[in-house]
């Protein structure tokens, strides 16, 4: 039976398994992209590792989260990458160059490679062809190292599109569509792959729009054929030398199938406050409006500002609207300009805000409580614009900049109607402004082997990592119910995430929200260490690392649970800390915080199989336990965490 | 003997005192100017004084400084502007249309006209030959009402200006050097008044470059004729019917003099981290660079830009550095992408900004620690730009530009020489880029009227303000030493500023700084109210007033000090707090924190004169206590401040 896309990419990285699905794969990682929110931490780990220099094919370090530099921290932020991007020979992208997946796009994006980023929209690369998923930072940091990224072989989704999209309707329209009918869960586990005569009919940078938001779907990745738009692409940025034809084989089969006749599309809108919360714009028209944003990785193509560029030229907008618009680049800031687009946009009232992720990420322009924002993001979960009680509502560019000139919701098919508007042939330029000045390269290996990491005050090391010890013998220091989140584990927001680079002073807020207690005890039970007993689904929520690294740091050596949550499991064994589960989820109950427990004769019982002993010196109990690391993963814990391991075996 | 341009200003506007320097006067004001950040008090001011209608020619609301948006606190103020605009029958300049002096100067600057600002640089008007000066918050709001602003006359400063500048200086550096001669107490009490045959090689827009940061030299204002070049200006707005000619009369006389030969002045910088910390730039070229700004109403001119693009056009920006640019206002963002100067900033790599404030007031664009920041601002006091121990230079956009390039400071004719740089004839266009649409108009009387004040969660109203009871017996609530700060009264800063549209909230925080206590006790001592004990020089620092407003909130009738700074002194009368100063300062060590004092006859003795009796109830003793106020400063503090005197008066 023939290969999909997706199939062809895996096999030409395989290193381990073999392609059934659930099964574990090993791939090798051709490119990296990293950006500054997660950035920080994957560079602290190439130090940690010892990595002499990068060894993938191209490694890029992009700056466009925190640009908005209230204070010092993110300003030596940047600078911390800069230096870290000149040691360890990675290409760094200057703050205000641009989002990092349209920017790679552009510059490195190339037909049948592998990529991973520490950013959950790296699926976008799919688009050109590219096999591109979202991990988390640790696993950047192997993939830089040139180690394997390891997954379960996903479900191969193909989605055959036919038909053309009609005139305002756009490819956001089709990735909501999926939404609607498929909800945030859909691709879970799942590759989609788009395939279909429809396919055709959509520029490279349409597909971006679509593989972008695969990652609302819950997919793995998302991938598109490399064919001649993605050719003209390529050539548009200088690069058709870096185009490989890659197309599913004429009898590629699909583990799940779906169809969409893109000429039946209408206009759609995500409601507050969930992606797949999707209706017709028409069922909600005639809603107060009190932003429009237009920008984000979501809908970052020179005919998405545009489009927008066009509906408002020689009009204004709504005086009780904020009309703001982030270019995603600065190659596609630069075309706009040229082509008069940033004139009409100013003109028509636009605030206008440098190359970046600025609001998707909640950095920037948050809206007031109550008022409705719409806006071409990717998310619109509650909060994440910054205002508590947010509206905000994710759409097209044409359905945003119609909202922008009438000040409520509008089908811009109807206002194209009402002010007689044609649908315009947008006639784009062949070639894109190309400007390789502004990525910065890699030095060359002997010049970056006498660079020094350059950190302010609030840029520390990675703390050490001590291997396992042969015995525990630790105090249980809290015993926490069940579905305890990464958010209480370490929390984000305001207080604690400009501390995002300083593990030390991070720490300090771990577990607070559950017992304010719990950081000076720790420290008080000192380098023998402690241990935390948890229910249910232990780690749920957002992958973010700092959720192991900061209690591994305050000296948690296991976590005793009934179960874990998939990604925080992978952290905890990353990073060296014993993930144990009950045999008997009774013995939950037998534990009470302050009984001190005893686990013995680990580097040999560990690599022996998943069951251990585990005795209750207060109680004068024993519990039977079982732990569901694999090989690789035993070796890790036992070493202090994956990045000793490697640093030990010499990597780099 | 003839009279100066400042003399001609103030003697049209004069409706009370004589024009002998010393003397308080009393002005008639023309038009008013407010932005955000001291604008949402004002509106609150006219709310609680029952304005019916703006009384002025013009009143402009600005949305400038506070549009980082990092939550809904800022979207909510400026929503809370808008209705107040639309209420009160003001302008109101929508966020991202500009910052406040530039825009003001392009739509309503006005030759012959006075105008107050809650801005501390509204001075800059001045360029247009507009008598314009900075005030407090209610004293705008009083202007708005119709009411004359009082001040004692200034002395008139005669600043000759003869030859022409060299090519690569330019107006920024006239008025370093002014800051070099005199420092920034040089201007206190007087009006700045440039003239001589060098003001003609001056356009308008250079002039509000030296005008505005007549701020810093601490000048009441500055002035400048309207003659020939500000026709030109006025003409390139499509205003020139709004063009007067105002000059010195021959036999012009001033107060004080000083000359300056323009043709002798070189580049200049001022090293962190004060204004007047003036040097020639060639004495500290090669100090490495981390960040250049050009923006702020410091170097607001489209030439400005122009001159920093046309620097740059071609060439890459060092990459250590962070080159970032902030337009003045949408109609110079405008006129710069029309000549393509958009297009070289962004293919140099800069970083552009929305039009606004930003960096000047700490909004963003804050540098790294120990990373030296080149700006075109005003002022780089320490901390201004948001980081603590900043290292922030002021200079010329020809000198911003040029370490931009290098990396290092560096004398622009230098680089000019080193680069084969023209200087170079910049031809600005003819006609600016007038759009009116961006300036949402006042409504109409019969409609205003039925207008609500939108008011977000964050956004009060003001208290209400009862009149001072004829007897005061009340408990010593803190006793304070020496030169204690506004800042200490009611602080600024991350956690307590985002409140500055919310009283009861921001009352939280008075006097914490010394004791945390505070609030508290103020709350629970109740509506009979308390006193405050304070050494020298109370109330120092900035002009807020919040710090007057706050501790009004919680209760305090009384200060009894040995003296107070002259604006909080203001303040406290404004708000209808009695300020008592010791005849005999060694009174004050007789009374301790905790002590009940006792004033009778108020409504009595204070109209009868300075002097008055207070009972220490607790120590069973007497002191002699005397206040400052005038006339009309009696009355105000009877009434509880001066806005329930005008609402009784029926204003507006």
């Amino acid at each position: 039976m023939g290969r999909s896309v997706a199939h062809h990419l895996i096999a030409d990285h395989l290193v381990s398994g073999t392609m059934t699905p659930g099964e574990e794969i090993g791939l090798r990682i051709d490119q990296t992209l990293t950006q500054d929110a997660t950035g920080t931490l994957v560079m602290q780990e190439l130090e940690a590792l010892g990595l002499e220099r990068a060894q993938t094919e191209a490694s890029v370090q992009y700056v466009d989260h925190n640009l908005l530099q209230a204070d010092e921290k993110n300003a030596e932020d940047h600078a911390f990458l800069r230096s870290a991007c000149r040691r360890f020979g990675l290409w760094f992208s200057k703050p205000g160059n641009g989002v990092s997946h349209p920017t790679h796009m552009q510059r490195f994006g190339k037909p049948g490679t592998s990529m991973v980023g520490s950013d959950s929209h790296t699926c976008a690369a799919g688009s050109l062809g590219m096999l591109a998923m979202g991990v988390g930072g640790l696993e950047a940091a192997m993939a830089i190292s040139g180690e394997p990224v390891y997954l379960r072989m996903p479900r191969i989704w193909g989605v055959r599109l036919t038909g053309e999209l009609p005139p305002w309707v756009s490819a956001k329209d089709v990735v909501l569509e999926m939404l609607r009918r498929h909800g945030v869960k859909g691709g879970l586990n799942r590759i989609v792959e788009y395939h279909g005569p429809g396919v055709a009919t959509l520029s490279a940078m349409d597909r971006h729009v679509i593989a972008n938001m695969g990652a609302e779907l819950g997919a793995t990745t998302t991938v598109f054929p490399a064919d001649d738009a993605v050719r003209a692409f390529l050539r548009a940025e200088d690069r058709e030398d870096d185009f490989t034809e890659i197309l599913p084989d004429p009898d590629a089969s699909y583990d799940d199938t779906d169809e969409i006749d893109l000429s039946t599309l209408e206009p759609l809108i995500a409601r507050p406050s969930s992606p797949d919360n999707v209706v017709p714009v028409r069922e909600v028209a005639g809603t107060e409006v009190g932003q429009v944003v237009i920008g984000s990785s979501a809908n970052p193509g020179l005919r998405d500002y545009a489009i927008a560029a066009h509906m408002v030229r020689g009009r204004q907008t709504n005086d009780a609207v904020s009309f703001d618009v982030n270019p995603s680049s600065r190659e596609i800031f630069a075309d706009l300009t040229k082509r008069g687009d940033t004139l009409d946009l100013i003109s028509a009232g636009a605030r206008i805000h440098q190359a970046g992720c600025m609001g998707c990420i909640g950095m920037g322009q948050a809206p007031a409580v109550g008022h409705n924002s719409l806006r071409t993001f990717p998310r619109n979960f509650p909060g994440r614009s910054g205002t508590k009680e947010d509206r905000v509502w994710l759409c097209s560019p044409e359905t945003a900049a119609a909202a922008a000139l009438t000040g409520v919701i509008t089908d811009p098919r109807d206002l194209a109607e009402k002010v007689d508007l044609e649908w315009p042939d947008l006639r784009l330029p062949e070639r894109a402004s190309v400007n390789t000045d502004m990525l910065v390269p890699p030095l060359p290996p002997e010049e970056a082997r006498h660079e020094k990491l350059v950190k302010g005050p609030n840029v520390s090391s990675l703390p050490d990592f001590p291997s396992l010890p042969d015995s525990i013998t630790a105090p249980v220091l809290l015993k926490v119910g069940d579905n305890v989140s990464t958010d209480e584990i370490s929390p984000a927001g305001a207080r604690a995430l400009p501390y995002r680079s300083n593990v030390p002073k991070l720490a300090e807020f771990t577990f607070t929200q559950i017992d304010e207690t719990y950081p000076e005890r720790a420290q008080q039970a000192g380098e023998d260490g402690h241990i935390v007993v948890g229910g249910d689904n232990y780690g749920q929520g957002s992958s973010r690392e700092h959720a192991a690294i900061a209690p591994r740091h305050l000296g948690l050596k296991a976590v005793l649970a009934k179960s874990f949550a998939r990604i925080h499991w992978q952290n905890l064994a990353n990073f060296g800390i014993l993930a144990l589960e009950f045999r008997e989820p009774a013995d939950y109950d037998r534990i009470d915080q302050g009984d001190t427990l005893a686990l013995h004769h680990l580097r040999e019982q560990l690599p022996g199989g998943p069951d251990l002993g585990i005795r209750n010196e207060t109680k004068g109990e024993d519990y039977a336990v079982f732990h569901r690391l694999s090989e690789r993963q035993v070796d890790a814990v036992l070493a202090g965490g994956r990045i000793p391991l490697l640093a030990r075996a010499g990597a780099g």
